[in-house]
């Protein structure tokens, strides 16, 4: 499998650090080919807007799904945007690591969703949903929460994890096209021992290899 | 009423502009307090990090709520932060004015909540949901989206618009302690005609200055 990992924690040294780690060397020990797109390290801006594009449409008004189309034309996305829509091509598999802020993606992940999963290429002319460019790849939500497991389960103090992390789902992979697989949920981390933690990086380790044939999750339309 | 209105689209001209100088002139008109902040005008940085302080508690290891709750018994937040933390504790209403993006807010905006709903400041020490610091504030989402009202329903494309804001409302607003008010949806201006967006123009401007008197949204646990 091609393997794209976006990672997304301003912490190197986090548990989401050591989650990212882990997944490179338990893909690569297994002959999967990874590329990480380090977004905190490249110091990935999240900010859509022009500099999305080397190329104009129209100088004096910015609509841009009109400007995604056009650079989709004419070869016009920014090297920094292109670089991720070459990798999101060449992937077998995608796999987001971040701490769920928010009920949602870090800021700067979201902002790497505006930016690259630009009109024409990423979605447009009926190419959505199961039509969707991405289709037949993978994506996989690798995540960390603050609260524990009872917390986001029903009746729990935020609720059931599912239904927060649906529009993620539904919304930005399925609508894409990608085949969305159960996620990986590391719930309160930090209140966790050593060894809890290390038992936790045994079950990514071996559940990594195995990706390609998991079956896939239900995650409901709206 | 003291209003504040957080606006993140990146094009001026857009219908989301037209919605805010409308909101700015409706309010205003009727008497009550205004104050914007235009994040992309602003080139507001979305990116959480350790900008988002004057004081550093650990400078090995960033744990970012740690750092909030240090800044916040220390008066350490960027200026910048601190600015917008003053307008949330001066409004009685927090408006969002925002297209809809990949089932979401854009991430400029995003990043926004992300650094400026700090521990300490706007959670914290069972300071949250209807204990939260904004309680008594009401907040309001008022978004434009790309599809039709058909494609928003339940059994729709993308379906019902509830489920799809319900991480916002209930795990941004609501968890700070807001009391959410109905959102104001515009479905498809790119597809209105001229006379179209007038209407909704003059049906935003009528609802704003009854927003104190408002019956809540019920937005339902996950």
């Amino acid at each position: 499998m091609n393997v794209l990992i976006v990672f997304a924690h301003p912490e190197p040294q986090s548990f989401n650090g050591a989650l990212l780690h882990t997944a490179v060397a338990a893909l690569e020990a297994a002959g999967h080919a990874v590329q990480v797109s380090n977004l905190y390290a490249h110091l990935f801006d999240p900010v859509s807007d022009r500099h999305n594009f080397t190329t104009t449409r129209d100088a004096s008004f910015f609509k841009q799904q009109a400007e995604e189309l056009y650079a989709t034309e004419h070869n016009g996305f920014a090297a920094n945007i292109e670089a991720e829509l070459q990798k999101l091509a060449w992937c077998d598999v995608m796999i987001w690591q971040f701490p769920l802020w928010w009920f949602s993606v870090p800021a700067i992940l979201k902002g790497w969703v505006d930016r690259v999963f630009a009109m024409g290429r990423a979605y447009g002319n009926g190419r959505l949903y199961e039509h969707g460019p991405f289709r037949g790849k993978r994506a996989l939500l690798s995540l960390t929460t603050g609260g524990s497991a009872a917390d986001y389960s029903s009746g729990g103090l935020q609720g059931e994890l599912a239904g927060i992390l649906r529009p993620i789902h539904r919304g930005m992979l399925q609508f894409t096209g990608f085949t969305v697989l159960p996620p990986h949920v590391v719930y309160g981390p930090a209140r966790q021992s050593e060894t809890e933690r290390q038992t936790v990086l045994e079950a990514w380790t071996a559940r990594l290899p195995g990706l390609a044939a998991e079956a896939p999750l239900e995650v409901g339309r709206y």
